[in-house]
């Protein structure tokens, strides 16, 4: 196990501006894609009331988030480094949702627009449980106050 | 909508190796990576029994499948064009494991001498529900004998 991974998973967190999120869904859990930020610790996700994701959350709010290296020819499929979550999900509280937004949209700049659009949400997944797979079975656990201590 | 829908399905499923599975896990869903094939309409997956979506799905096999183009930097992150699959996943019956094996590694080469682990498994999905995001706001049902007619 490299002793860099706090490195690793910075430089993972700035290349990506996509996961997929994990929820339970009608007939089974159901993955889908979200542009993220990530703000004090939480992942920042602005979904539509219209999108299946978002009912399933109203029903369940545990959810697993993944974050993962864009595949390209030169990578083996079988080794991109990732990051995995598990969480509760719920909308941003007001008095946090201007910050939450400005660093949303520093991910996300093309997002802007959609704020003013009523069915639109700011939701954050605030980690229990995180795991790095670094590489082809190459895996740790990492903290939650670890992560938090992360300066992402 | 795009009336040229398969084309685009197939396009993309010829240019990704990689999808987002989502599981039940212990505390909330689940999103792991894992490089795939299609194989007469099934998803073709090669997993370690110690890797935990794999524990997962011997408690609970209805599972979704996420394949979405890959993220570059000069793409709205928030229009992607992908792949969303709900269904049953289970071993590859011994019949058709040969040639779901060649599929495999047709789409998988370097996964070749995961053959000889012990712990690997090749499984597949077998999708009950197929959606079809082809951008922002852009979604449409694909019914499983349309799936199953396309040629990927």
């Amino acid at each position: 196990m490299a002793d860099n991974w706090q490195e690793e998973v910075s430089q993972l967190l700035q290349q990506c501006r996509i996961g997929f999120l994990a929820t339970e869904g009608e007939y089974s859990p159901e993955t889908s894609m979200a542009p993220f930020a990530i703000y004090q610790g939480n992942i920042v996700l602005h979904l539509s009331t219209l999108a299946r994701h978002t009912k399933n959350i109203t029903t369940n709010n545990a959810v697993g988030f993944m974050v993962c290296t864009a595949e390209t020819s030169d990578k083996s499929a079988l080794s991109l480094p990732r990051l995995s979550f598990q969480g509760e999900i719920k909308a941003v509280p007001d008095k946090q949702f201007q910050a939450a937004k400005c660093a949303y949209l520093k991910y996300v700049p093309d997002a802007k627009l959609l704020f003013d659009f009523a069915d639109f949400t700011l939701f954050q997944i605030t980690p229990s449980h995180i795991q790095w797979i670094g590489g082809f079975g190459s895996a740790r656990k990492i903290p939650v106050n670890s992560w938090n201590k992360l300066n992402v």
